[in-house]
């Protein structure tokens, strides 16, 4: 018995923000790591669990972080050696962030960018990793209801970090793979047009450079068409590039600060970019994102902001001395790329070997799969049946294109630097295995069809097309496929 | 020379929020921290600078902290001890903390409320600090425009936590020294009626206890009367427990928790409290800010957020070990309220000898200390007049309770745990060599007065009554400020 009122739903307490689906989470993309954290696979305990691949995690070279810290127990402050800065340490506040570690930071981000461009540490404004970082710079940037546009494909956490809570639009500007999904002048035109006659106040671009979930680097040219579209148009560019230090393979990689520093004309009040150190070093859950604007207002606003996001000085003052460690970085960053680019000429070259290619891709930590011989017919709804199987019954997560708002149904992203090689070569047989019963029931149904048109030849074949399921590299014949069974 | 637009001001590129003063920091409380910065005491390299009373900060048991670090290398992940654990802790980013931390923070919250309430490691949501915390749950509970209501003096973050991006108001609940600022049903019932005269929605209300900026903690009667209150109007009560670990002196400290716990009737869905390990362990750098509700959809909700201000792993790792060391807890905490309440004392009672009364308080790192009676006159502007030449001339930073939201001119917030014994002795006898001087300056402009007032007895005399300025404890007489002098 309530002596106090009687039923009331928490629609009409709570806010619209907590009782919409604005978070974003309700999309296949997080579905796919529910169906993981179900049954999450495991060598020895768990060996038929999900595979994670929905994860865009490095984990390549954590080892070279922890070997550092075992040689430098001075950088921490839980050590013997360190610990007589646990006061000062433990106590600081100033979101200005410690000295020592936005210097660090900035000395980070140029060797990332090999020197082309420098970042002058009083801009380093921190957050609560890039997710923060997003949702920062749109506070600054934007009134609810005014719109970014972004590509398409995109990662689909931008829809949570910049608009749940900010209330600030994302449009997509479409973009195919007919040019390897690069945003032409013609679609940011179009996308531009498109809001404005629908009375929205677009303020600005959003891209991922390196692209996720691409893998891939933008162009000098590229970001040049940006930098003029936004000059002209008086909007903002927000460049997020928590991949940059992945790039390992060329082209090599243009920042948009490089480019910035090269156009005397570029009005830098519009020129921002967020970083990270989760993707890079490997440390998500570390927390530390960057904003890095060229706009004062925007550095002075988000500092304050960034109150709600402070990196733990704990771990300020310990990547300090890691990042301000240059020969540490160096070598680091070297290995890393090492490692990452033969891991992704492995798992792309098993795919090659049963008919599946990805986008060419030099970065990131993910490979943008093409199975759009699989889908049988060219719809979300195909594209999300065959995602079903591949969680279900391949028991891989990777995730749907259209989870990424890719305007052409089909595309996968697939992680790969989440796990060891053993996983990863677990992950490739099963795919195998998969291709080949694929291929084996499109055979078959083939054969079936063949009876049955010869009974219904007025059926409509578009999408009934075995050559659709069944690619030529597709093969059942193919060596490792036919080890793997 | 630009090719691209003309002059363009930041008005009209940027948010509102962010060409706004909704952050706050414009406020006197603000002001204060930033004449400390440019002059800064130091023992030996300053000892003619700021003292900073303006920050509520407790470095009085550091030590206890540092010492356990020492006994327990493996607690960091930092350490030859603890290293093996850094590849599984850096790379965990799961929002919902590491279990062990969760739990560590559950159990520490009921020891410091004597074990009297239970909380749930599930519904522990993690932010970014307390000023996350409260910005989580105002996006949770009420939309742009709406209204929590709260007692005044209140702290002046909350102007920038609870309402700069949310849109959420803030409107006072007059609270007054006649009864020590307690919250009765009538000052509560006359806010929330001038609410909904000007048709503003209350979503709820916001209290601090024990109470920022009074020191002191609530009774158990005006806790009933809160929750009664918001379960007959159906609106929400937060409370912000930040400060419930410095309880240090009689009455004993009584939780909305354990009120509730009491409460059969009450409804729980709307109760939610705000925690951080800032204050009461004295680690403002590690951000570990804590939501704790009893509503479901407010946990799930707050959890997502969370995503925005988690804190650091290699944070919660370390704490994770440290509060759950139950022996090490326990005798944190006893240490500490001692040493809270030693340092209280003396500070206050030092006050006292000239004349300086502050009110009655039994918890957190300052006092609300009574300058009433050296107000020229009984307004704001008289109070950041005195508080201007007590911040340049005296060299304290003290916060005015103008900036609290005070509605009575001449109370002002002192902080007393974030210095050594010796600075707060500076601190003690720099106030009493100005009351000294003041009273000097009074009994001359008293001689003075008797002379023009022969001269012009028709002169309005209320805010020139030298009593006002003289109260008869605060004599040049008292032994210590001649000792001082």
């Amino acid at each position: 018995m309530r002596i106090y009122g009687g039923e009331h739903p928490n629609q009409q307490i709570l806010s619209r923000i907590a009782t919409n689906d604005g978070h974003g989470e309700n999309s296949s993309y997080f579905d796919g790591w529910k169906a993981y954290e179900n049954d999450p696979f495991h060598l020895t305990g768990n060996p038929k669990g999900v595979i994670q691949m929905g994860l865009a995690e490095n984990q390549l070279s954590l080892d070279l972080i922890q070997d550092w810290l075992k040689k430098n127990p001075q950088a921490s402050i839980c050590t013997g050696e360190g610990v007589s800065e646990f006061e000062a340490i433990a106590n600081f506040q100033d979101y200005h962030g410690l000295p020592a570690f936005r210097k660090a930071i900035a000395q980070f981000m140029e060797k990332v960018r090999g020197g082309r461009a420098r970042f002058d540490p009083d801009r380093i404004v921190m957050s609560g990793g890039a997710t923060g970082a997003q949702e920062t710079i749109a506070f600054c940037l934007a009134d609810p209801g005014e719109a970014f546009l972004i590509p398409t494909p995109y990662y689909p956490g931008f829809d949570r970090d910049f608009r749940w809570r900010t209330g600030v639009q994302l449009l997509p500007i479409h973009c195919h793979s007919s040019n390897k999904f690069k945003i032409t002048q013609a679609a940011l035109e179009t996308a531009y047009r498109k809001a404005r006659n629908s009375h929205v106040r677009v303020k600005g671009i959003l891209v991922t450079n390196p692209s996720n979930p691409l893998g891939t680097t933008m162009d000098r040219e590229t970001l040049r068409t940006l930098v003029s579209f936004v000059n002209e148009k008086r909007m903002h560019l927000v460049c997020d590039e928590i991949f940059s230090g992945t790039v390992f393979d060329k082209p090599r990689y243009v920042s948009v600060s490089e480019v910035i520093e090269d156009d005397p004309y570029c009005d830098r009040d519009l020129i921002h970019i967020a970083y990270s150190l989760s993707k890079d070093l490997g440390v998500p859950g570390f927390r530390v994102g960057v904003i890095y604007s060229y706009n004062d207002a925007v550095v002075s606003c988000a500092r304050k902001m960034s109150s709600f996001g402070l990196v733990s000085t704990q771990t300020q003052h310990l990547l300090a001395s890691m990042l301000g460690d240059e020969e540490f970085t160096t070598s680091f960053l070297a290995t890393s790329r090492t490692r990452l680019c033969r891991r992704r000429r492995v798992f792309t070259e098993g795919l090659k070997r049963v008919g599946i290619h990805c986008l060419d891709g030099n970065a990131g930590l993910f490979c943008w799969m093409d199975l759009r011989p699989l889908l049988k017919e060219a719809t979300v709804e195909a594209e999300l049946r065959l995602w079903r199987v591949i969680i279900n019954d391949v028991k891989l997560n990777i995730s749907p294109g259209s989870s990424f708002h890719c305007s052409e149904p089909g595309w996968f992203r697939v992680c790969f630097a989440n796990m060891d090689d053993t996983a990863m070569q677990i992950a490739l047989s099963r795919i195998k295995k998969f291709v080949y019963r694929e291929n084996d029931a499109a055979v078959q149904a083939k054969n079936k069809r063949r009876w049955d048109d010869a009974l219904r030849l007025s059926l409509p074949r578009r999408f009934e097309d075995p050559t659709i399921m069944t690619p030529h590299l597709m093969s059942p014949h193919s060596p490792l496929v036919q080890a793997a069974t």
